[in-house]
């Protein structure tokens, strides 16, 4: 199986934005494994505020998560 | 009564999405048991760019809870 | 008073899912205490995908407080 | 001012749900506060699943607070 | 720089809710500085049950954060 | 790589407020990376009430995470 999230840990709070990013999309490429119609409804996503400020809202569940994982790198 | 979810704890990070890929999907079961009516919704979300990100949302918020069942795999 | 929800407790992360479940209609139901309107609504949200997926995300968030009333289960 | 939440303590798991209610209606009240307006207002939400759905997703995040301010009612 | 908030800290879970309000409203300032937008953009959302739920769960999040800064006012 | 994030810890609560915008405004950016089409959209969502409600929603989820990395400025 491909392995495409080792550890919840990172350097930096900034690091930390990246395992939220994949595992927001990993959500989306789990409910829709078809990559073809993924990349087809890209546009429609990423050219709708609405829907970017949703993407964004996923992602700020998954850095809460990461953030906690990391102790808030203090 | 079956059995679908034993623990909440996993070996890994991306282990621990799989539960909560479950529990998001068990969710939607509970409140629509018919298999036949899911399968038939399924191409309406499945290619809808909002409808996958509502999904990976859900996903997220249970992946919280995984992670802190797992102590964040520290 | 009818005593629907004596304790948050339960033994295994399934079970857990029960009260979730409960905790999310009887929100509902506290705002619409009708339950021929409810009725009424159960084929709307039951073949919509999205209202799906809403319903499984409110789930989602009392199953966070369930898993945490339990120590997640370990 | 009228004094409308004295403490975030209650004595079952049920009963927690009350102020969870409360805090969600406030919460509106306090955006919208003609009562007029909120009232004529309530059979368009009361009569919509969706709209249902969002009410009780906002009581479930009160209720997670409540829950943790009790302890769970360990 | 205006001082609009100085601390998370209040004497009861009442006046809790008063700094989750002001935060939810402020974010929504800093997206949108123009007031004369905000004030046109006023009774679209006064005036519509689910911009209003919409409303109360930004204030339902912040006054989770309330809580927990101040101990659930145990 | 540019640096955005150095830390979480701020100051003040409401200094605290500031990462909370800039992480729900870098995950529109990662996700619509094109500066011009950010652009574009900005009266789309910043003219429309439930679009900037559903922003301060991303920013309250990192305020959450925000306040707690700071101990909540106790």
């Amino acid at each position: 199986m491909e392995e495409w999230l080792t550890s919840l840990k990172t350097e930096t709070p900034q690091q930390g934005f990246h395992p939220a990013v994949k595992l927001a999309r990993k959500g989306v490429g789990l409910t829709q494994p078809d990559a073809e119609v993924r990349k087809k409804l890209r546009p429609v996503y990423a050219e709708d505020a609405d829907s970017l400020t949703m993407a964004s809202q996923v992602i700020a569940i998954h850095y809460q998560t990461i953030a906690a994982a990391n102790d808030y790198w203090k």
